[in-house]
């Protein structure tokens, strides 16, 4: 069956999801559990075989031959810079596009032609953009688009990843996110069984919203939405636990799910999509801070999750910490292992790089 | 002879040409037949042999001690990226340079200077400035500059490429599109003979001015000016047509000759120029817009182009048709092929690359 | 002896230099003289090699595995440009952040946070920040941070260098001033003995402070500080100098020095400073305005400086004079070698590069 793109973008997320298969990153709804675990173990391959000389230097040999494009027109350290790394380990060539200003899209461009033209030079587009729909917009072109590229034996649409959408997904961030849990609980059975609290602004929170599609995927997890009422989380994402049978409770307050989290996840309140003075900020409520005597109120085995960048809602104090529940740092780090593997993913070199690490003794 | 900078940017073209020589690629009139014929030749060898690994390999190891600057500090999607992408083809190692207020200039450096240092650090430079004459200051600084390259066994001034300069010029847009009409009409003898429709703004388009050069090289042309009166081509280019035989009229509408154009080349109304609201956009006269039903009045053998971006100049429904004479899309990705024919002239490999593809069963 | 941030940064610059030992390039107060002897030599033997083809292909072996952050948010084109040539010479891999803007900063991160997430992709910072301290920040935190990166047999912190802080400091500027200098003086007994003229804005010149710290490494050195009362050299330097024995003279034109000078060093006006409208320029005091005339009044073996960009300050007839001692250019093209022996002194592949050149006939 075969859409028009209005068709298409008009489609729910995971009818989407189904649509595109997997030749783009876009909607969490993508993954099930083998997904995630197969993600979660090329992302540890990787990190090892990297620290080897002759890993490094096969990584590589993989891809160079391949140009990525990171188009990325709203404000993005982390994601973009993990992704560049990402590439470049794989031995991809790259480009860039940061402001429509320097575009063509300043001459009166549509979203659409310019994708299509980004598809006629790379061979893979990673984006953040302020129209929810222009993660869409790419994947319909890439799948309609006269050039293919080859990909693992078979002609494919150029991959396209989303690298954060408005206030909806922010996929790739969501599985770093499992990655980091899944390491965090290697010793104690993974994900599942565990109490996840989610902190902060729940409503705006791309990254809490991806993170809550892809839990469902894991037995026993239960969700605590610690949340002043307004940045509560959005009844879609209850709905969604519902229906996949996770249990949920909201807070008011941090204190009232420390002592039963086994990993809190902090967000900053997203204000940059409430048109404040250029430089001002709202201040976190002190009810969903992060304190350094929260440390002495968590489990033992508990985590202490962040997406970055973080404001007033996490103690600085913590940030030097030998404390090792405290792995906001360590996850950032995560999230470019995951993001080769996800490039690895997509352009099929992953069963290379299992094998390439099985002779050296990596598993 | 030596010229002062001052004296060489008050030549006209024709003598600006001259004077540069085979040191740069600035203006149309640089080329003759022979030239276009090779360039076109070269394009194609690339196109060919980069589908191979082993081209592409080749390809690669051409240049990789070579630096380019892509100097470009005026909006370009399509130029900058497949310049960008083609000197990676080579192997290039690349920097740009895209808002002159993170540069010295914005510390009150002259061009010149700028210029010259630039040349200090880089191999090539390719460039979209707003000063009309910055491609001019740039090659006579080159050929006057104490930094030379070694290329092919002599000492030769830094390569500058314009990519596109104000409203008078852009060669290498000109020469894509010579490359997209020789290919379109390979199996109808080229483009000797044809009647070519230029049609939009033809008054502020740098890219029909400079076509429009290129075109005096072929036998029996005779080009069709379809144009709003006030973007009319300029006498400067009609008086050209004239010295050089190539017979012209001007038409008040597109379906005016749209039944005996072999190619219809649209712009868009350059309204960049024109100091418009941000944003805002200046819409196409329905006499000069391409509506999918012209399709059905089309030759069998013509072929639609235009440079891009577009805007309401052409009817979008066409962006997906399989109508094989709606070729715009696929010249947009010639001009990737041929930027990498250029940059194979500019520093001598392209013989390498031919007695490569040779070998290969490719010429 | 361990030290917070905040107490590091309180510290006297000779005080930082010495906690931060060669983790990092921030200070000029950091190199004795036979660092500076070493840095000349290295760059001498980088510039010969890598005329070479197998010592240009030797150099990009060195680093291809290492990532460089160029962090440059203030303009800047010589220093930007050839740290990037200098990375790409060596093989290194690079990112460039250029507008905070478009990084998480305008989400309200800190820059002690945004550095350190730099530091989790990459394995070098060269950095210009507006904010005087940024340096001593990202110094700090690399050698604080949880990643460090595995250099000549030892876990070291991640790299920092300065490209230019404030108004206080750029010593890799005055690292290639000093290598210009002895390179100019080879055959007079390099730098040891000159009367070094100093021009223009002292004041807020980044460049003639760090000059100045590094010239007390040699012996009867004597400065004259040639400039507008407003602009004259701040009492900290000339303390300095009396500290260190180098006699020194203010000087109310440059004609007063010019017959004496070995070296004139000229200066622009730093007039982004003082909140000009844009595009406004401060003209330079014609007593300190270097025109072709004064060629004729200098010393035989004394050299013309620049640090560039400059404005009016000198006469840009020199730009194509064929007079040996206009060296501002070649000094130009000396940071690009520096800066390569920099980087390679940093990491460790210093004594690679003197042995792989010595098998070469290069010393």
């Amino acid at each position: 069956m075969d859409l028009s793109l209005e068709e298409f973008v008009a489609l729910d997320e995971s009818a989407k999801a189904a649509y595109v298969g997997d030749c783009a990153i876009l909607y969490a709804q993508q993954f099930d559990r083998p997904d995630l675990d197969a993600y979660c173990s090329l992302a540890d391959i990787c990190r090892a075989l990297h620290k080897m000389p002759v890993g490094a230097e096969f990584m590589a040999s993989l891809l160079p031959h391949r140009m990525a494009l990171n188009f990325f027109v709203q404000p993005s350290s982390r994601t973009f810079m993990s992704f560049n790394a990402a590439q470049l380990m794989l031995g991809m060539k790259r480009m860039s596009v940061r402001d429509v200003a320097i575009s063509s899209m300043s001459k009166g461009e549509t979203l659409a032609d310019s994708v299509r033209t980004f598809m006629s030079y790379v061979d893979c587009i990673v984006m953040r953009h302020p129209d929810e729909h222009a993660g869409d917009v790419a994947v319909w072109i890439a799948m309609h688009a006269m050039r293919t590229i080859h990909i693992g034996g078979e002609e494919r649409p150029i991959p396209i990843i989303s690298g954060g959408s408005g206030t909806k997904q922010h996929p790739t961030q969501s599985l770093l996110d499992i990655y980091t849990l899944e390491k965090s609980f290697e010793h104690v059975g993974g994900i599942d069984g565990k109490t996840i609290m989610l902190v902060g602004d729940l409503k705006r929170g791309r990254t809490v919203r991806s993170l809550s599609y892809l839990l469902k995927n894991y037995r026993d997890v239960r969700l605590l939405f610690a949340a002043p009422e307004i940045y509560q989380m959005e009844p879609d994402i209850l709905e969604f636990c519902d229906r996949h049978h996770m249990p949920w409770e909201k807070l008011d307050s941090l204190d009232a799910g420390i002592a039963r989290a086994d990993a809190i996840y902090m967000t900053r309140i997203q204000d940059e999509w409430d048109g404040l003075a250029k430089g001002a900020h709202t201040k976190a409520t002190d009810r969903f801070v992060f304190k350094a005597e929260h440390l002495d109120r968590m489990k033992d085995e508990a985590y202490l999750l962040h997406p970055l960048p973080k404001r007033d809602e996490v103690d600085p104090a913590l940030d030097y910490t030998d404390d090792r529940r405290v792995v906001y740092w360590r996850q950032e780090r995560n999230g470019m292992w995951m993001r080769v593997a996800i490039l690895a993913q997509l352009f099929r070199v992953d069963q290379a790089i299992r094998d390439f690490a099985a002779t050296q003794g990596i598993k």
